[in-house]
């Protein structure tokens, strides 16, 4: 059998017409020879429909209660755009993660896929053209329904992929620009990325992909395509290895920064490692940055704000026992990275990165092999993105 | 463990507001040391929206389809009350027909409970005061979910209390009336009724109680309580037998009636026989009446006016080798019951039932054991309820 995986976003089953037109979709490639696993995300704001709703009975529902709810709105995608693809006789099945036994493990609300049992799959797949499968769930070794975190369907999908060793195609809105086109309307189409590259943009804030769809893309070699649904632009293909790559292939921003400046804390406290250790497993801690002086430690780090209460209460409970440290926040930051596989080995990425943002004030940088970010006042936002894009050609 | 089930039907939590109040409600049989088994329906008019939704995409939307579709109403109900238990501090857990491993037979959008396997539900509600279980659902041999039909959340809930010896509570609008106080404001309710009593007005067109239901309590011996959800006035028992019972107990009233008349049948011709009884297994026939004049036969009886066009199509295809035979319909026909156990022993309630309509063209009749019903024009049913009303003291 020769299968393809295809994802279909929320915003592309958000209505009847949508739905039908996706179907259509699947069966052009179903004409020429293919079996199809589609994995569906909610229809449009279904989740957060469902998401209001419980925070309607409680503010904090219980999550194994929040996966119960919210693992419906993909069951509802899967069994419409299965009614639609009857409606054109294509033979086709949808299941849910009972039935496509895609085991998690993991928390409620952000589980990580297990394995896929794909002796089922195969079985419907020889007696159907298109199995629909639900994507962003699976069921935990208790039997419970567990989500696998915002953007999830991406990785039902690339797991799938994965599983049945076949190519992965991931349709949304776009394909992955250099920027997020609502950001910098110019931004060019990337026709090739590597996984690496992909990584550092997916986690530093491009939503184009989830980032753990891309690290399981990269560790089973899942060839992933990315392309709008219904534009025939072309889309992105994330692979291994691209033969010739620009210096920075493309930018991510990210909203709602805290900065955290804690200050004062004594120079090898014992107790130290462990607060830092504890705080970036509990917390998206990012761009840490250290000082010492006159054997005082300074840190710097960025959080997303909505995190910053219970961080805070965390925080101060943790450092309750080290005298004089004082914790301060500054709000209204946006952090900003530009990601290129190219920088390894080109020379100056980060003088032309610093040198271009020369009038606006940084606040915090990191970088890796294949990335620099900065952390700017939101105000700067638009207009370090244009010297980027000039400065990089993206 | 001292167990009882509880069901909740849709209107009793169409809401926050309600479901709150049920939780509410379901706490108080809690703090009186029960274990509870609470069943409930979609939210609201949630199933209807999700037919609507499924016929937008499919005009004859895939039964198993649309049960994949059907079934998230409850899943999202089961949760949501699930919160709200766990807001007032009730130990609860929810499980769909996966888990609560609620197994069916038969056909999709129409499915028999086959069996429940209990020890789950006792090992669950050992952990917990509360199992909230979605009703009208269960899957089939295959792993498919198969709803129960409109109503079945009422099956659900006698099944469990049947697996699990305990006695049933059905909550919704109202207890059980003499005649549907929409029908007739001034009904009286029902302190006692025998099952058999219900059967009959659940099959005659009374809503209060799925039928399947009704049925798998006598077989089962489960001892029935239905109530209005939010009014303390009291409920209906439904029992194996009553000490007293009045000669009517309920009256019921079925709309939307067609009467069928076949004329010109030859007598005793081969394919007769079958033609009903095929007739009568694929559609809700009822009332057959049957006269023969001068060797030919003549048929009348009723079947819902929604099925006649399937009705018609079949019954002409059936009767294509019949010579001469006619086939009419006549709408606009209610089929009106009373119901009573004393029936059985009290002589001379036909002859009050006819007399009391005796200013009323009665269009056919049938008879049972415990009940009368007889077929009349829609625009007599306020004049025909009054008269029986007075006759039978309801």
């Amino acid at each position: 059998m020769n299968i393809i995986v295809q994802k279909y976003g929320g915003s592309s089953v958000s209505d009847k017409n949508k739905i039908i037109k996706v179907a259509k979709k699947i069966k052009q490639k179903v004409s020429l020879g293919f079996k199809l696993i589609v994995v569906v995300s909610a229809m449009g704001k279904t989740t957060d429909n469902l998401l209001n709703l419980a925070k309607e009975i409680s503010k904090n529902p219980n999550p194994r209660e929040l996966d119960m709810l919210l693992t419906t709105g993909e069951q509802m995608s899967v069994s419409l755009l299965t009614m639609a693809l009857h409606e054109i006789n294509i033979k086709a099945k949808s299941l849910n993660s009972f039935q496509a036994e895609i085991n998690t493990l993991g928390n409620h609300n952000n589980a990580k896929i297990k394995d896929i049992k794909k002796d089922k799959i195969i079985k419907f797949l020889k007696e159907n053209d298109v199995l629909v499968i639900t994507g962003f769930q699976g069921i935990n070794p208790n039997g419970d329904l567990t989500t696998l975190g915002r953007g999830g369907s991406d990785t039902s999908a690339v797991a799938l992929a994965a599983a049945l060793k076949s190519n992965c195609e991931i349709y949304s809105d776009y394909p992955i620009y250099t920027i997020d086109p609502k950001l910098y309307k110019n931004a060019k189409k990337i026709n090739k990325i590597t996984y690496d590259e992909m990584l550092e943009m997916a986690s530093l804030g491009s939503n184009i992909l989830h980032s753990r769809a891309v690290e399981i893309a990269k560790k089973f070699n899942v060839k992933l395509y990315c392309a709008s649904t219904f534009s025939n632009e072309g889309g992105t293909y994330v692979i291994s290895n691209t033969i010739e790559n620009p210096v920075v292939t493309g930018m991510s921003l990210m909203k709602n920064q805290t900065r955290v400046n804690i200050t004062n804390l004594p120079e090898n406290h014992p107790l130290l490692h462990g607060i830092f250790e504890n705080l970036s497993q509990k917390f998206n801690v990012d761009m840490i940055s250290l000082i010492s002086i006159d054997n005082k430690i300074n840190v710097s780090l960025s959080i997303i704000e909505e995190e910053m209460k219970d961080f805070d209460k965390y925080l101060q409970k943790a450092l309750q026992n080290i005298d004089n440290s004082k914790v301060s926040y500054e709000h209204g930051y946006v952090k900003l990275s530009v990601v290129g596989i190219g920088m390894k080995t080109e020379k100056g990425v980060a003088s032309r990165f610093f040198k271009s943002l020369q009038n606006i004030p940084i606040k915090l940088v990191t970088t890796s092999e294949i990335k620099i970010s900065c952390l700017i006042e939101k105000e700067n936002t638009a207009k370090a993105i244009d010297c980027l894009v000039k400065e990089f050609d993206l």
